[in-house]
């Protein structure tokens, strides 16, 4: 049970927020193991109110890519704040991060830095139509691109013209993908992907490269813009554009999350053949050039460039998915491990309605180990050998919970 | 002229950011001795890149309530940081956070964080739709309440469904409010206002009471909510909701920009009445539950409840008002100083392009004195009377200069 600190100040937290803690981090539908609230975290963990540890496979849902709290980082932001933050003008750094960007990561000629992964998606919508002067996306059916209006998933507060000129397609449906474009006709402004299927609830899928390749096909054919979204995915697959691998470039990819290793900075870069037009949209925000959270990126990025981060996290994601599968195998349990192994959805088969778990998380939330039943988790670079073991251990511990 | 530092840092954004520096804090239609980057910020300075200094009535747009690196603001901030900042789970620093607002500012109930201000009139949107299930929303021309596809003053990118539903009005003008609200007719969800005008390059207008008035009794008959925009005026104008001394209390609130003193941190806030339809709709960002700006909140809070920072800009706001306005006759010039003291625009009269304003505000410039020709400025608690006094007198030689 969520101890009764943290159940105190989700009662204080209903009496003066909407609905308590709103958004992704709500744990409404998670088990009654997982707490809402969170004292600190350092590395790979957090610790609750009551001073208990979990192993921390959600990563802040993205933004953790180096560990809590990483000492080079919070260090360049302490840093700036000192001699500069949100000014009259830009600081210098923020010339400095657009041409780190730009020299690091293939395709890339521009970088306009905003806050919210949503900022970014929003600006490549206006970027798309400004460059194209035609209005319709295509988009994925179910896919996650912010909380606007534009592209909310639910219909709460939506009005009938929120998402107007948008056609939707299935992810990795070369045909109905085709069948999209052909709809929106003369009026293509954007396609719209993510870089792998990472909608909520539903199995992860990979993208097929035909589909990657052929989405660029279309948007070669129509002169419309091809924009791959990774908001949530970047930097987890690659050190590049996401879709780099399979040999194709975007015009616009949105970027946040892990940008600054947590802090506030997303970006939409672009190529120069759309740079004119995102230069006509006006976008803006209060806290866009603060020049804190850039130092921070600034040193994210040295490190991504310069370290095994990567390797390492996809290494102790293939030992967890390989002893996960023969474990619950062991138990009498088949997993549907989904996406990259860094980036897990672990769900078990025959749990349509994801009871079991979400009784397994919670078995792994009294155990210190912090797993999200329908969102996908990630991993993050402060994990240990050591760590992945010890949530063997107790994934162990767990399936023999769940199947008692 | 901008230095040669500044310039080559303009080309080299230029080359890595479209159209270079975008949004507000583009200096391209300022005098060219506006410097566009600045290295450092301290108090209620800023210095540029060849470390002159200059006194800013800008405050990085609003932000810059208390003074930039605000000791006590900054200290909260980096104490938290090396606690936890963004994680899985919100800290309680956001409950606290959230029943200090509420314990605050009368007729607030509930506060959901978000980052930028666009992100709290956004959700306020979105509410004020699920609460009524009406989609139309009133609001006055040239208002700026943010530059997302919904709320942009441009029409580049901007898609032809984006403004659908919306139906726009003459600030302060009773009859023209009215005509607005009876074409919405029965689909009217919200009157969106801002609590003074501050539209861009015109004349500033305090809210006519009776049009203040006039807009709560509408929504009262309509069943439709007001919404006032603090975003950029919030705890400039009062310690609470801007339109309280009118004795009118809105039924949504954004605030922005001064509510963290700088740190990226924005909120809508509501009543009761509209608490359940904001928590029906799904509204997030990867770092709106951000504990360390909302433990720097936590400290810009308490310094308004505690201290005379606002009598204090309202003070030499109005000195600068009253001395300038005898300045600028002594030169032959009459002044148009529009808007709260402490939020001013000065222009010149018979200077419809402003070629005078800018000349005059590039002279201040070259004198250490940043005012802008076509944004409200801003005074911070960090002014003091020298600085006042030595605004005067740069003022009186930049008239000279202008002048000749």
């Amino acid at each position: 049970m969520r101890s009764e600190s943290d159940r105190t100040l989700c009662e204080r937290a209903a009496e003066v927020m909407p609905g308590g803690v709103y958004g992704h981090l709500s744990v409404a539908r998670l088990s009654s193991s997982h707490p809402q609230f969170f004292a600190r975290a350092k590395g790979a963990h957090l610790w609750d109110m009551e001073g208990r540890r979990y192993l921390d496979f959600m990563c802040a849902f993205g933004p953790n890519l180096l560990g809590y709290g990483h000492q080079a980082v919070d260090a360049a932001y302490v840093e700036q704040l000192a001699l500069g933050d949100v000014m009259t003008g830009p600081s210098p750094v923020a010339v400095e991060l657009a041409e780190t960007f730009v020299n690091m990561v293939d395709g890339v000629d521009w970088v306009l830095f905003c806050k919210n992964g949503n900022d970014a998606t929003t600006a490549a919508l206006m970027t798309a139509r400004k460059h194209t002067g035609r209005a319709t996306i295509v988009r994925a059916k179910g896919a996650y691109h912010g909380s606007a209006p534009w592209c909310a998933l639910g219909e709460a507060g939506v009005g009938p013209h929120d998402q107007a000129d948008q056609i939707f397609h299935r992810y990795n449906d070369v045909e109905d993908l085709e069948r999209a474009v052909k709809q929106a006709g003369k009026d293509l402004a954007a396609i719209f992907v993510s870089p792998i299927k990472h909608d909520i609830i539903v199995d992860q899928e990979l993208p097929d490269p035909a589909y990657a390749r052929r989405a660029r096909e279309l948007c070669d054919e129509t002169g419309a813009l091809l924009v791959v979204d990774n908001v949530r995915a970047g930097f987890r697959l690659t050190r590049g554009c996401s879709w780099t691998a399979m040999g194709v470039t975007p015009d616009l990819s949105s970027w946040g999350k892990a940008l600054a290793n947590g802090h506030a900075l997303s970006a939409l870069t672009g190529s120069n053949a759309c740079k004119s037009a995102a230069s006509k949209i006006f976008v803006t925000g209060s806290f866009w050039f603060a020049a804190a959270p850039m130092a921070a990126s600034l040193v994210t990025l040295k490190i991504i460039r310069e370290t095994d981060y990567l390797e390492h996290t996809i290494r102790l994601g293939e030992t967890l998915r390989t002893e996960l599968h023969s474990l619950a195998q062991n138990h009498g349990f088949g997993l549907k491990q989904t996406g990259p192994a860094q980036i897990p959805l672990i769900t078990f088969e025959d749990d349509a309605d994801l009871t079991l778990t979400r009784d397994w998380t919670g078995a792994l939330a009294r155990r210190g180990i912090y797993f999200h039943p329908y969102h996908n988790m990630f991993l993050c670079a402060a994990m240990t050998e050591a760590d992945i073991a010890h949530t063997l251990e107790q994934a162990d511990a767990a399936f023999a919970e769940v199947h008692s």
